[in-house]
């Protein structure tokens, strides 16, 4: 946790190990802040009536990292009140039910930090070059880039 | 956690003790949702240039969670996809940076979540009489009724 008058952080990281929710919201919570977002993308057991046993997500780090950082001083531009952000992104399996993605965004007043999550998933799956696959009960599984990047030309947010 | 084919639940709960973040995310994980939306308000240390010691929080619990509920109804027909709805506040004494009310919310996909999360504490704000005494450093406390229902004529969004 912060002091109100220090600096603002962008703290990403692209881990193989499970992510921890209460960390990601203890390194955005400030005294100076009323507000803390949180957006959790996890493995759900099925998509297109294929049942889902795993994902496993590949990236090359520092490109994705990059990329990220590049989405949190957006954000800045965008919601000059934001004042930490917080985005894990676990690598490797990722069985059912667990998280593969975490934000958390701080601000004074709730309405930033809750646009600000929206901006920040809908842009990182857009934009972050991190790979799926998808192990599918009884059928081949499926490496996918990131599936709505507009060089992919495949729909389903999720 | 649930599984995939069981009842979509509501859960609310008015408490005096400190409220646990992993627990509302527990509360509405789901097999068949990849998408967990969370609010998180804080106590933050200042309202209008005054320094906030702590706020503090009553209300009459049966009819305040009846008014939750009716929300989470209301999020029910506006998106029919939502799986759980979990709805955490606080009562008493809350100290700076800890939480008031945690929202958490799933989804099969993002979109619903995060539009209903947004929705829900927008909707707690604007209705549920829950009432809060701002304690500030060399100053009279203050108590006021939920700072953004439309019988108290008051302002901040928070």
């Amino acid at each position: 946790m912060c002091e109100s008058g220090g600096e603002a952080r962008d703290e990403v990281q692209l881990t193989h190990q499970q992510l921890c929710l209460e960390e990601v919201s203890q390194a955005v919570t400030c005294p100076s802040c009323g507000a803390i977002s949180i957006f959790i993308g996890t493995t759900r057991d099925s998509f297109e009536g294929k049942k889902v046993v795993q994902l496993e997500y590949e990236a090359y780090a520092p490109m994705a990292q990059s990329e990220i950082r590049k989405i949190c001083k957006e954000i800045r531009t965008r919601w000059p009140t934001v004042r930490h952000i917080c985005v894990y992104h676990r690598l490797g399996v990722v069985p059912v039910t667990e998280a593969s993605v975490i934000i958390g965004i701080s601000s004074p007043h709730r309405r930033d930090s809750l646009e600000a999550v929206q901006f920040c998933i809908d842009t990182l799956k857009a934009s972050v070059p991190i790979w799926k696959k998808e192990v599918y009960q009884g059928d081949e599984p499926c490496w996918k880039e990131n599936q709505e990047c507009p060089w992919t030309g495949s729909r389903a947010a999720s």
